[in-house]
């Protein structure tokens, strides 16, 4: 049983190594090493959880978990939303965001801005599930910096998603004041701005100045959370953050959320109202 | 920063190998190591969270993090029942769990059998925080298997806590249907019964058997979660068994949970009722 065991550690980089925790994962091979413009790239097989995604050296994805963080970041804004029409997500080049945007008929258009190319081509190649709908004709894929387009396109979007790396190194902008304030003008009237937001027992530090510099931009900012394995402790947060300070998630699509819940594998009504209630500790780091 | 530093890695069980996903902790020092009659019992000085305990090579708890298992398996059966007099735990030697039963006034007395008297101790050297009760008069702490404890005490307990290791090895017993029936009548009217019930992500056939086992015996079981960090998965769940089929969750001690909340760092009321919220993957699991 102990023979021939390789295991990916997630150890490689300052800020894993400072929490004092690493998840290794057992693989057979790397598939793939490339250092794009932006990040280094890597394509692992694993034994059971199909293949992963490693950028910057820290787990993005696997094909057997990837619904946890897709279906959540995505769909929480989408059912809260009374008509989602537009949708933009900044980042999320595997595709798995979009694809679960797109589930939406509500949604008639979905810009994506990526700016590394390479993630979105090693999407295609090595995980054509996650990538599915890339080729939507509902899809608007841009290769560009996700900063400079939000600044023009002023209350252009319902809904906004920012699925990026960590806020270290090329993301670090994407928590700033500034940023959010351009996000809050993007978004029309009843806009919901949806943003990873990294672990409450290991990065409090990150979410104290995310929380704070997004409250700096928009009246109201809730968190909710979702139980993701491969995520440093395995438990992620999103930061949600609404153009009205009057919004009221009890308000949601109650009708379509019921019909699409069967399709789905982590998200469900009970779900939705749920993962908002936090528990003590991680009340406390954001308030 | 790459220099001097030493993992703790979880992978020396065949189940963990067999998951194919391992968690590993900074360590600085092995503080004790021994073979008891029942397990391996490891202590190690950890760089961020304190001190940890490892039963049979798997982590028990650390220092940093216990709270998030010892509030989620006492206060959810605890504040659900109308009024627990006397409870009983099994396993639970590090005195974890019998400190947060012993918060609630209600109380009258606790029973704590666990098997193995080294976990007691070492938790008592290492962990006084955790095992700060179990010299609490309220307390009658006894050394002895609690499978013969429980056949022993029919019709005697209002809630029953089972607070094992994985089972596999000595706890293997812990998930029978003959254990669940003298669980059962080890139950008074209105009793509850909470088991920890691992991870759904890894252990989908442990828990299909268990909560199967369970509902052999049990009139209605449910399944509640609980984010904690080092656990496979980050998710752990609890079985929740009632003794009436009638029973109702929205009946809970809403008064005396609101006044102990402050006290708390991982439970509250909103805790409470979101923890019984199942994404549907883990719903499936256990249908």
């Amino acid at each position: 049983m102990t023979q021939n065991i390789t295991w990916y550690n997630e150890d490689q980089d300052d800020h894993i190594i400072q929490i004092g925790a690493r998840t290794s994962i057992r693989v057979t091979e790397k598939l793939y090493e490339k250092q794009s413009d932006f990040q280094k790239v890597e394509i692992y097989q694993t034994d059971t959880f199909g293949k992963m995604m490693v950028l910057d050296n820290c787990i993005m994805l696997t094909d057997a978990n990837e619904f946890a963080y897709h279906e959540m970041i995505a769909h929480v804004p989408l059912f809260a939303h009374p008509n989602p029409e537009r949708v933009l997500i900044i980042g999320g080049g595997d595709g798995g965001t979009a694809r679960e945007v797109l589930r939406h008929p509500a949604v008639k258009e979905c810009v994506m801005v990526e700016i590394d190319e390479e993630v979105i081509n090693v999407s295609r190649k090595y995980f054509p599930e996650i990538a599915s709908e890339l080729d939507n004709p509902r899809l608007d894929l841009r290769i560009e910096d996700g900063m400079a387009y939000i600044r023009n396109n002023e209350n252009a979007f319902d809904v906004i998603l920012i699925d990026s790396t960590d806020p270290v190194g090329i993301a670090e902008n994407l928590i700033t004041v500034k940023f959010y304030q351009e996000v809050f003008r993007s978004l029309r009237n009843q806009g919901i701005m949806v943003a990873q937001a990294e672990s409450p027992f290991y990065f409090a530090n990150i979410q104290q100045k995310l929380f704070a510099n997004m409250k700096g931009a928009f009246p109201k900012v809730q968190m909710y959370l979702s139980h993701i394995p491969f995520y440093p402790s395995g438990t992620w947060s999103f930061a949600f953050a609404t153009k009205e300070a009057s919004f009221d998630r009890q308000q949601y699509r109650k009708d379509d959320l019921q019909q699409m819940e069967g399709d789905l594998q982590y998200f469900n009504e009970e779900t939705y109202h749920a993962c908002f209630a936090i528990p003590t500790f991680m009340q406390k780091i954001i308030a």
